[in-house]
Parts: structure tokens; C-alpha cells; sequence
């Protein structure tokens, strides 16, 4: 943990400042003294016993600063103690790993560095968020801002809008290292995914684990496809085979991804982690009942309602944008023959640069359709009031994905199965698949880093000292920071990986250079993701995740409509037609056939693969036996009464 | 607990007698005595601190009787520790199932008479197993018969032949009360699955309660299909709605299911019980090294020689068999063609009787063939050499499985795809499933009842007492349960239920009157199952299990063929044909593209649907919540030195 930057306690003791919290400019004093002693009080007395101090402004600062910037931090002893509550994992002595436990913190190896400042962080989160109202009614001073025994203060204060934010500061050493392993070297090399977990926390490293191995895994592919390129194979024959291949290959690469994202996830100790019983969302609201759970006092809402929210009003929503993108693929298709009727009748340069610009008008018409929907996607999933924040983003997942899906690729079912037309379907397939890159990465992270850069030159005029500065004081660096975008999590960046994964797939055999493409997109993906991740966000809080979530099941689904999609083109193929030159009905009772046989072994490949190494699962069941075995010898050792005295 | 029967232990108590132990007459005397002083030691000293006594022939008593019979029981405190280690979970005082201590017993509701016999028998059963050798070289006496420390000691004996049986005694009592409730009454109810469960244990109550509850959800299907029989609706329209209505029938009821499984499940409180680590099942040898994961001396079996045994020997010995099947079935489709020859000739009574005929001798061929097959598959399965009973289970199961489908549905297949004679296919299938049904029910119960009753009457000529006598004494009890047949396990009994599916789902909209059938067969089956495990067979162990395992897949994987087959089945119909007059591709087309909306329309309902009802689903997250919170205020009460001594 760096210990360089540090400020000191009312008690005249020093800390590392590892998150900081901003209020509004004009709260009022009692309200911050209340919050400012429930953070510093002892645990025993409900606070949270973590250290927090006012930001003294620097030297430069104006009076348009706000003042109420606080920085937090902990004792070393109640960092540990609190590794022990959020369940963290660590890696034994005999090598394996255990629920980390403060008492038996020197069996643990190097437990002193083992913890990262990115854990320190989470853990400073963890325990701000679990700050409970006791008998206070409402926040002092804002008699309208209602507060319940049990409800996280802070989390009333973010949704109430009187804490800006919260955040945790980035390690400018540290940064500047991870900056130089990952984007800054030229050499060919694996990214460097346990500094990238270390900094980010596992959510964002299993993202860049997953964007490097989905890479990897499309070189066969790639490789496989030059040559379709080069040597202009316009044969079915050939692309029949290729498109075998794909299926085989996606099937097995998402199934060895599961078992390697479980080695990393045992590594990082986030494998056997029991997850904490989940908070309601900032955002939920309702009547004030009982959690039958955990009985405490909480907002509820009836399940009923939510329901009727959801089929009633999202569900059509969706369908009639699911319309809306549909008539305006109609309307593309309209531009695309007035363009090849002009081009037809005087075929010049112009004019064949002009066959282009339907599909790359309908591209950036559909990147614009996907913004906006993202936005009332967002608004209606808030809307239908869901309880955790796991169902909210698995809703929202939902919503994005199949608008996006439609979006993308109705228009080249369109030409593949209705008009199919196999030259129209390449040429659409390349323009989708490259503007969208091109405008993705722009969008991305070129654009928001460009806007920063204007806006804090304009802020900070005078002084050109910028976030590569090593002597920069801590209210400047808290200031730079505070002004930084928010990521809003790896929703994004895996949601391009996904369409992207689509275009390699649906249509393989009929476009095999996707693959090469996509592989380029990556590489470049690979520094423009790092290059956003480290100079133009904050710091976003590591979040412990075991696998990719709902987008392993995305993925798969993905896979298993490219078997159907690759067998129908298949199907059309006139080489394969030509086997069957008396009945179509026997082709298509073949094709069928072939189709189930693969939907077949494909479920059965995935069944038969295990999920989780071998050597993983030995390791997680040794340390289940042992703890049952350990358990065992309690009750054979002890005497009944000392049982009782630890059993709650 | 049954308190009637008690034998004098070797201090002069008595004991109710649970387990009886059958050792082969001519054991010698250091073996015996050295089991003996086994089971009796104090759990300190290693050994499994049981009460057992010989038991002492009754007046009866020939001399061909075996002497080295041997009862086994406990005291109750034994039993209370014993419950703790096989992990039970009891009703809670506020209700909600929690894993069983004995320091807090009295906080569990009747804890006294909380604890049925069969689970009595299952906590001696797992501490006879877990008796371990410790630093014997070998049984004693028996020089040849090796162990090593840490060799369960009972598996040994067991494997080697000396150890004959080990089985669980009936209750006469209890067993007259549930034979009286189950099936002797004749009012219609529902049966007394918590009593089952008591006397058999979970495994067994939950095929019975899957057995009812396929029974009652087929009774729509049954009540659809009778007008069909009765008005004679040979019309195709009808039949389409007929299957449309089964496919989401089938996928609806297998999904309840899981949710009513883990309702009894959570209610016997199997469902959040952990499995304690499994040994190597009895059979299993291999080379002496150590488990990597208990570190424990057993023997290891290379997993790359077992796959070689599997993929070089069993696979193409199972795919041989297929092909015998089909062999078999090409001789019955002779057979059927001369049949309808001579009944063209000449049709008599005697000759439309003479139809019938071959299908009923392909019924009676294909019942031998799965029986010996079973036989060569076992054999095969154990060649393998699994390690674990469960794995061995599995392999099993699929291939009995493939092989019974095969045989059974095989000729089906062929009727209706290849001779497409829909009117030889309804006859088929009402031959196959009145037969199957008919020779089951006599192969299950009443022949082995019958062979037994010879047999007794034979041994136990001059006395006519059976096992309804009240006033039978302990030693002729034992020595009657010693010769009735021993029940093999649920095995058979699914698969029965598994074919039955298929009959009713697969050609569901051919011959809708199967579903009547298959309920007026498993009505009686209901009583001919009760009947068999009530007086046929030695009590069985109690299983506890949460669900039915590999058969509730089983099941899917039937219901998702049945959603192709029946598209087909529709898609070859007259009526359909006629809707698409011009084009047969575009009826297959729109044929397939139903079948596959009908497939994802299925995995998206398993999907929607949770497999755990609501307020489970509660009841199982407070307790975790409970245990975290309780986990957390230790650490926040308890100074750090008393933290240290019981964490190991």
C-alpha cells in the first residue's frame, strides 16, 4: 500500500487518504458534524470507526472550490478487521486459499502487502455503506430527509442529492507502473491481469481477461479466414467447412473460458467468497415494512406491481422501438436501391463511393438508436422499482441486449434469408463491422478524454499541472480527480464484445475476413480500454466477481443462434442445393437434421466439459472436508457447556 | 422410536435393536471378536461406540441356521451425536429448519421424538461405514483380507464376502400402520408421503411423490384424450391441438415439479443439508496413495485408464447393442408384414387376432433385452472402476437410459418417419405400452412375492408364522427379513416412469388415449410399489436426498425430443399438407421454424420459472443472513485471544 500521500487525524496521527466524499457546497454544518461523528464513532456504538478529515484546499485554491470535500481512511488494524467482515479470501500458508480472519492473520502469506490499496478501498465502501440510522428520524437539519433505524445513511444522503459522490482516489505511482506494463510498452505480451486486478479489483480485470482471451481465441479463426480473402474462395464447398469449424470453436472457446475465468477467480480469492446479503438499491422506494429476511425495517414493494410495471409498459415499449428500428431498416433499404439505381445507370468512381453511404448512414443512425434507447432503457428499469441492484442490471441487461441485437443485425437477417443476396450480405457485414468500431472507439475514449483535457485546461488555467505531475498536492489531486468522468461499469465494453462477437459468428460462412477484423478491433480495444480505465475516469471502486455473469449465458445464446443461422445459409448455398437436385424437401430435411445434431452435441459438449479445473476442485474440496472435519473434532474435544457458549 | 423390541447388552441394559449384521457362518472367532471390540470402542479410541449383541436363536432355532448373526443399536445421547455428524436438519423452535446440534437440542421441536428409526438406522449405518482400520495390517485371522489406516473396515469385510449383509429391521408396528394408511384403505387420498418418508426416508418419498404427482398431471392429458377415443376424431386439426397443449404441459409440469420437490425437500430437511465428504464406493481398488484431498491412504485409480475403459470398451459395446436392437426390430417388422399377408388372405377372428401377435412378442423380446442388458451394463459400469457410488450411478443410468429408449421408442420411430403409417403407429404403441405395463407389474411384485412365499413356507415348514405375527420373536424376525429379496433402489422404478413419459409425450398427437393408460397403470403401480416395499423386500437404508437427481433431467431431455417429434408428427399430417398446397418447402419451413419457437419458448419458461418457491427461498436466505450476522458480532464481542483457540 503506498504510504507516501498522507494527512493527519484530529488526534495528530497520520492516515493514507484512500476514498473521498464530496458533499454539496451549502450543507449545512449540523448535518456534516452528525455524519463526520457516525463515520469516526467506535463500532461497538454503531459508527464505523474509520478516520475522515476536511480537505484543507491547497495553495491555488479559489473560492469557487467546494469546501465540503472530506477524505476517509483506516487504522491498519481496522482495515484487517474489516478484510474479515467483507469475507475476503487470501492465499494460506500451505498455498491454498481461506476466508481471510484477523486472529489468524499471520498464517495468511505476506498479509501485510496482500491487502491492495484497491481492498483497503472496498473495504472503506463496504463499511460506509453499512452506516445505519439508530433512533435519529431524519438527517439533522433536514427535517424532510426521513431516515428509519437500519437504513444506510449514506445511501439516504446519495439518493436525497446532498452527497455528490463518493470515491476512491487513484495511486499515482502505482498508476504510472500499471500504465507502463499494460498500454505503454510496444513488446508483444499478455496483459498484466493480477497489477489490473490489484488496481481495479476482479470485475474489471476478468473483463480484460475475457477481452484478451476472446482475441486469442479468434486467431485460429482469423487465420483460417485470410486466405478466403486472398484467394477469393466464392465457394461454398469451402466456406461450409469454415463455418463447422466456427461452431465447433465458439462452443468450446466459451466453455474453456468458464474454467479459466474460475482459475483466475480462485487466484483472486473470489471464487469461494460467500456474498453478503444484498442492500435494497439508492434508487428503491416503497412503504416501510419488515424485511422477511432479515427483519429489519425497509422499504417494500409489492412484487405484483412490479410486474404489472414490466408487462404492461416496458414489454410494449420495447417491442414498439423493436418496430421503430425495424421501419427505419426499411427505409435503408430504400436508400441502398436508389443508390444502385443511380450507380447503375452512370457508373462513376462517385457513384460507387456513393453504394457505400447508405450503410454507413444507417450505421451511425443505428449507433444514435442504441444511445437513446440506452437512456430510456435506463429510466424504465429504474421505473419498475426492482429491489437489488443484481435485477436491476440483469433487467437492464436484458432490455439493452435485444435492442441491440435487433438493431444490429435484423438488417442482414433481412438480406441474408429474405432477399438473400450473398454479395449485399458481405459488403453490409464489412461496413457495419468496421463503422462501428471506428465510432465506438471514439466514443469511447478519445472523445471523453479530449472533452476533459479542454475543460480542465479552462478550469485550471494558470497552473498546467496535470495528473502526471509527482509533486502535486493532495486537495489538487482530490480537485483533478473529482472533475474526472465516472466509468459506469463494464456494461459497455462488454456489450461491443458482444455484437462484435455476433458479427464473427451469425454469419461466419459467408464473411470469413470478420474474424481478421475483429482481432484488429481487439488489439486496438485492448489500449483504448486500458487508456480510458487509467487517465480518463476516476477510480471506479473494485467490485469481487467470480465469473462475467449474465454475459457467459449472452454469449452462449449468441452461439447457439449462429448454429441456426450458418446451417440455414448453408442450406441456400447453391453447391449444397446442387447435391440434392430432384427435392428441396430432402435438403431441407438434411440441413434440418444436421442443425439439431449440432444444437445436440453442443449441449451436450457443454455438459460434459467441467466447469471448474480439476485441480480447483480439489483444492475447494479439501477445504470443505477440512472445515467438516474440523467441525467434528469440536464436538468430539470439547465439553457440552463450553459448546453452548459459541453457538448463536 | 419403536420401544417393544429390546435385547440385553453385555452390561445388562437393554437396547432397541436397529441394524442387523450378517457375518458368513464359518467367520473365525479373532475376525469376529476384533469387529466386535470395533464397534464397541469409545470414539476416542477410534471406535464407532455402538451397542451389539449376537443374537440368540429363538426356540426354532435348526442347526443350519447362521450363528453369526449380530444386532446393533445405540443409546440415545449416541444417536443425538450421531444426527449432528450426518449433518440432519430438524424444525427450529420458530419454525424454520436449522442444522441439528446436540448442545442446542432442546431449542428443537420434540426433539425426543424428532428422530424417526430409519433415521436412527441411517446414523448407525454412516457410523458403521465411517469405522475406520487403524494400524491393522489386516483383518485379523484373515491374513490375505489387507487394510491400511484409514480403510473403512465394514466396505472391506463387505467386498471381501465375509460381511454378508448389513440391513435395517422393520417396525411391525409402524409398518401395519403405513401398509393401513398407504394402501390397504380403499378411499381415494393422497398418499402418506411424510409417513413414507419417516419409515423409508426422503429417496424413497420422493418417487413416490413424483410417482403421484405424474399421475395427477397427467390426468388433464387423460381427460383431453378420452372424447378423442370416444368420438372417433381421426382429424388431424384436433390432434395438432391435442399435441400443442401436451408440449407446454409436459415443460409446465416438469418445472413445478422442481419447485414441489424442494418444498418436501425443505420441509424433511434435506434441501440445505451438506453432503459429507464420499468415500470410495465398496467395489473400487486401485493402487494405495493418498487422496489429495482428504490426505487420507486410498486407493488411486488413474482417471485416463478409466476413459480409455469407457470410450474403447463400453461405448462400442453399447453401440453394438443399439445395433442388435435394430437387428431385432428389422426381424419384428418381418414378422408384422407376414401376419398382415395371412390376414389378407383369409381374415378370420383367429387371424386379426394373429396381428397382435408379433408386437407382443417384440414387447416380450424387448423386455429380455433390456434385462439382460442391464446385467452386461452393470458389469461394464463396475469394470470402469469409478470411485464414488454416485459417478458409478450416473454412468449407469445413461447407459441403461440410451439402450431402453432405443429399445423401446426404436420401432416407434421407424413406424412413424420412415413407413409414415400413422395407423399401424396407434397400434404399436397401445401393443408396447399394455404389454410393458402388464409384465412390469408382475416382474416387480408379485413374482418376487410369490417366489418368497414358497420359499418360506419351504424353510419354515412346521411353523406358520409370517411377518404379520404380532408375538414373532426378535431372532425369527431377523432371521425372515435375512431371506426376503434386498431392494436395489429407486433405479428401476424411474425408469419405468421415464418410458411411460415417453409413450404419452412423444406420439402425444397420434394416439391420445396413451395418457389414460399410463394413469390407470400408475394408479395400480402406486399400489403394486407400496405393496412391494411394505412385504416383499428387506427394509432399505434411507437416502436422504433433495431431489430426484439425474431422473428430473431424464425427464427434460424427453420433453425436449417430444417437441420434435410431434413438430414432425404434425408437420406429416394431411390436414397441414393441405394448407400449403402448392409448396412442400415452405410447409417444412414454417414446420421447423414452429419447432424451434416451441424450443426456446421452453428453455426461456425453465428459465423464468425459479426452481425454489418464494417463501423457501426466504426461509433459506434468513438463515444464511442469520449465520453471517452471528459470524460478524463474535468477532465484534470476543477479545482477539479467545478468537484464536477455536479456530483451526
Amino acid at each position: 500500500m503506498q504510504k507516501s500521500l498522507s494527512v493527519y487525524d484530529s488526534d495528530g496521527s497520520t492516515f493514507v487518504p484512500l476514498v473521498v466524499i464530496e458533499l454539496v457546497s451549502e450543507t449545512k454544518e449540523e448535518a456534516i458534524a452528525w455524519l463526520l461523528n457516525r463515520v469516526r464513532d467506535k463500532q461497538q456504538d454503531g459508527g464505523a470507526e474509520l478516520l475522515v478529515e476536511q480537505l484543507t484546499p491547497g495553495a491555488q485554491g479559489t473560492e469557487k472550490d467546494n469546501p465540503n470535500v472530506y477524505v476517509v481512511g483506516a487504522s491498519w488494524q481496522r482495515l484487517l478487521y474489516g478484510a474479515e467482515d467483507v469475507g475476503f479470501f487470501k492465499e494460506f500458508n500451505d498455498g491454498s486459499m481461506r476466508g481471510f480472519t484477523y486472529a489468524n492473520k499471520h498464517n495468511f502469506k505476506e498479509f501485510q502487502g496482500n491487502l491492495g490499496m484497491a481492498e483497503c478501498q472496498y473495504i472503506i465502501k463496504h463499511e460506509l455503506d453499512n452506516l445505519r440510522a439508530k433512533d435519529e428520524a431524519h438527517v439533522p437539519g433536514y427535517p424532510k430527509m426521513k431516515l428509519y433505524p437500519g437504513k444506510s445513511v449514506i445511501r439516504r444522503m446519495q439518493s436525497k442529492g446532498i452527497l455528490v459522490q463518493v470515491f476512491p482516489l487513484h495511486e499515482k505511482e502505482e498508476l504510472k507502473r500499471l500504465s507502463f506494463s499494460w498500454f505503454k510498452k510496444i513488446k508483444l505480451s499478455f496483459q498484466p491481469l493480477d497489477d489490473i486486478r490489484h488496481y481495479f479489483g476482479e470485475g474489471m480485470a476478468l473483463y480484460f481477461g475475457f477481452l484478451e482471451y476472446f482475441t486469442l481465441a479468434l486467431i485460429p479463426m482469423a487465420l483460417i479466414g485470410i486466405p478466403y480473402y486472398l484467394f477469393d474462395w466464392e465457394d461454398y464447398d469451402k466456406f461450409t467447412v469454415f463455418a463447422g469449424f466456427n461452431l465447433v470453436w465458439c462452443t468450446v472457446i466459451l466453455e474453456l473460458w468458464k474454467r479459466l475465468s474460475a482459475s483466475l477467480a480462485y487466484g483472486w480469492g473470489t471464487l469461494s467468497r460467500k456474498k453478503a446479503f444484498e442492500e435494497p438499491r439508492p434508487g428503491f422506494h416503497g412503504v416501510l415494512g419488515v424485511n422477511p429476511v432479515t427483519g429489519r425495517a425497509e422499504p417494500l414493494y409489492s412484487n405484483a406491481k412490479r410486474q404489472l410495471r414490466i408487462y404492461l409498459v416496458s414489454v410494449p415499449f420495447v417491442l414498439l422501438c423493436l418496430y421503430l428500428s425495424l421501419y427505419v431498416m426499411m427505409i435503408y433499404f430504400d436508400m441502398e436501391g436508389w443508390a444502385l439505381m443511380i450507380h447503375d445507370e452512370e457508373p462513376t468512381l462517385w457513384t460507387g463511393l456513393l453504394l457505400f453511404i447508405p450503410s454507413i448512414i444507417y450505421a451511425v443512425v443505428i449507433e444514435i438508436m442504441n444511445l437513446i434507447y440506452r437512456y430510456a432503457a435506463e429510466f424504465l428499469t429504474g421505473w419498475e422499482n426492482h429491489r437489488l441492484e443484481s435485477t436491476f442490471q440483469n433487467h437492464l441487461v436484458l432490455k439493452v441486449l435485444v435492442f441491440n441485437f435487433f438493431n444490429c443485425f435484423a438488417s442482414l437477417f433481412y438480406i441474408a434469408f429474405v432477399m438473400q443476396d450473398m454479395v449485399l450480405l458481405r459488403q453490409s457485414l464489412a461496413t457495419l463491422l468496421i463503422t462501428s468500431q471506428i465510432l465506438n472507439q471514439i466514443m469511447e475514449a478519445f472523445l471523453p478524454y479530449w472533452l476533459q483535457r479542454r475543460r480542465n485546461k479552462k478550469a485550471h488555467k494558470r497552473m498546467i499541472k496535470t495528473m502526471e505531475d509527482k509533486e502535486l498536492p493532495l486537495s489538487e489531486q482530490v480537485k483533478l480527480e473529482a472533475d474526472m468522468s465516472t466509468y459506469l461499469g463494464t456494461f459497455d465494453d462488454y456489450l461491443e464484445l458482444f455484437l462484435l462477437f455476433g458479427y464473427v459468428s451469425l454469419f461466419s460462412c459467408v464473411y470469413p475476413l470478420a474474424a481478421v477484423l475483429v482481432v484488429l478491433n481487439n488489439v486496438t480495444e485492448v489500449y483504448s480500454d486500458a487508456f480510458k480505465m487509467c487517465k480518463v475516469f476516476k477510480r471506479p471502486f473494485s467490485e469481487p466477481a467470480a465469473n462475467i455473469g449474465v454475459w457467459q449465458l449472452a454469449f452462449e445464446a449468441m452461439s447457439v443462434i449462429a448454429v441456426v443461422t450458418n446451417c440455414a445459409l448453408i442450406g441456400m448455398s447453391p453447391q449444397v442445393k446442387s447435391y440434392f437436385p430432384e427435392s428441396e424437401t430432402q435438403l431441407i430435411m438434411w440441413v434440418v437434421g444436421f442443425e439439431h445434431f449440432l444444437l445436440a452435441s453442443k449441449f451436450i459438449l457443454t455438459f460434459v466439459i467441467p466447469d471448474v479445473p480439476k485441480h480447483i476442485q480439489i483444492k475447494l474440496s479439501r477445504l470443505e472436508f477440512e472445515s467438516l472435519e474440523a467441525l467434528k473434532k469440536r464436538h468430539q474435544k470439547e465439553p457440552v457447556y463450553k459448546r453452548l457458549t459459541y453457538r448463536v
